[in-house]
């Protein structure tokens, strides 16, 4: 099969050969695939990325220094099936799944292994447990979104938030999009949202935003403020490079809230003094629940998230590589698919 | 009357004029007073700290180059009222307060404040509203720990504990014991305390930890971990300095709560991806409600809280700069009460 394979600090077309599944293990064909911030991350910072996982006591863990298939967002559709299977599902379902393979040694990330590979592949196995068929009426690549979207309605959860609570997510890349969809899901309002890219504060408003800032014109926490009209502060930072917490520390207002669901892979420093001042607290998310993704399906599959202009871009494998430098750019994309074969 | 009184960042021992209660404002007679961490950290940093206060959008702020009487954690007795006041309580009545002064400005900390000295001196001004009596059977000295203890009961409570947690306190200083005393109030446990000093180690045990670990021998999270039997992580620091709450991150179980407790006056450093990958969350605490200060006086005069041991030393008002250099050794003590005028 062809895949786009992180090798060496980059990403190169090759081919590889199909994949087979084992007990309980579905083979499918990766129809729709999205490009994830992570990945970005981890194709630059691999090595550091996986010494982190292995301290925070994650099992099976990947090595960036060998060959790797990463592609965690994807829609897919069942070709066969391994032995011990249910078979509830026929050949030709479009499934979705959380990124998880079970098999003889324990659980692997798909995307995040060395073995197994992810949906930047033509084939893949997942977990038939894992399964979730996705309904006729909605498009393959919304469906592929049920990941990242996932994400939001997790960070969202995590927040617990409540109707006297006002929003702030800071930054509106693909993560700050989900949460700010999520919150809309869950009718929390006023959504403040803050990003210096005029796509994506466009983004932000289509996905459920009240109120979008540039926080090169304005200060997001004063515009929150005036929003809020006393309503309490539950805030939602999105961006993830060293320095965000400590600013969220130094502006929010007493009693804040804080889910950090940016990714920072840096040391970064704060100051305590100003969150113990105001009595902040922060609450650091990572992934979803089955239950949380399997739910993020459902509301796509009813049309309550407006997803669809977050997908800027498709490609298939041999342009793996080109996709993952342009979406360095915030005004040239949001989202890209990759579809392997479908040109 | 006499006072002990920061000065060009020296404790130095004057007589300062009678203060006079202006509208609902009661005058009262020292009769012990704790000191408190923070005071040394005062004492040191107070330019840094005022700094911080303001930008966290505190009020009336002291100045730390100008002359101020500390003491925050009194029992007294009253002397005489101002105008407009109820005059429910006696003159004579003993009385602790959460150390908070109405005046017409607004409102000022007493202890930390250029105008309203604090509990090192014979005399203060208190708000009658704040006043709580002290029961006649507990002894001024313990009255003299509400405040302390309170800390630890708010930091408990915005902990949210549950009967399926088990508690970790990292410091056994002045807060981690407050803490462990309101974990035992609570019914929470087992508790594991740590501290590399064996006196506070001994204080701990008192004070209800269920085991105590020397950091220096043994990993504090390790001795959580087979001691909590399955139970949930609830954490609380209370060192307050650098590097503690990122030790915290990247010790800490997968799901963790950790309660700040501990007061780090400095810029400081985390990796949020520990933090992340495991889902932690932290809690910054300060201070506590009137309730919670009004509960930890009737459950010190229930004998519910063994905090007499706390008490390590007694002197008066020019004994107080000395007190506050011998507090850094914390094998020697662990609260000094100031008694104004009683030798």
């Amino acid at each position: 099969m062809r895949a786009a394979v992180m090798r060496a600090k980059q990403i190169v077309a090759d081919t590889l050969p199909d994949p087979v599944p084992g007990p309980g293990q579905v083979l499918v064909r990766t129809l729709a695939c999205g490009i994830c911030g992570s990945d970005l991350h981890f194709l630059e910072h691999g090595d550091e990325m996986s010494e982190l996982a292995k301290e925070s006591g994650a099992g099976l863990v990947m090595d960036a220094q060998r060959d790797l298939v990463m592609g965690h967002e994807f829609c897919a559709e069942i070709v066969d099936f391994g032995p011990g299977t249910q078979r509830t599902l026929k050949v030709g379902q479009r499934v979705c799944s959380v990124p998880l393979l079970f098999h003889s040694r324990g659980i692997s990330a798909v995307g995040y292994s060395n073995e197994f590979p992810g949906g930047y592949a033509e084939l893949m196995l997942l977990s038939e447990p894992f399964l979730q068929p996705v309904p006729d009426g909605l498009p393959t690549e919304l469906a592929a979104l049920t990941e990242p979207m996932a994400v939001g309605v997790h960070a969202v959860a995590k927040g617990q938030p409540t109707k006297v609570d006002a929003a702030l997510v800071v930054g509106c890349g693909p993560v700050g999009l989900a949460v700010i969809a999520a919150l809309r899901l869950q009718g929390i309002g006023p959504i403040v949202a803050s990003d210096f890219s005029p796509k994506r504060r466009a983004l932000a408003e289509h996905l459920g935003a009240d109120i979008v800032v540039d926080p090169a014109k304005e200060k997001p926490v004063d515009v929150w403020q005036k929003a809020a009209g006393g309503r309490l502060p539950l805030f939602f930072e999105c961006v993830g490079v060293p320095g965000m917490i400590g600013e969220l520390l130094r502006t929010a207002p007493r009693g804040a809230r804080i889910v950090v669901a940016g990714v920072c892979m840096q040391t970064d420093q704060i100051r305590p003094m100003y969150a113990i001042n105001k009595e902040l607290s922060l609450q650091f998310v990572l992934g979803y629940t089955p239950e949380e993704f399997a739910g993020t399906l459902r509301a796509l599959a009813d049309g309550k998230i407006p997803a669809e202009p977050l997908i800027t871009g498709r490609v298939d494998i041999p342009e793996v590589a080109e996709a993952f430098r342009t979406l360095r750019d915030p005004e040239a994309h949001a989202k890209i698919l990759v579809e392997p074969g479908k040109a």
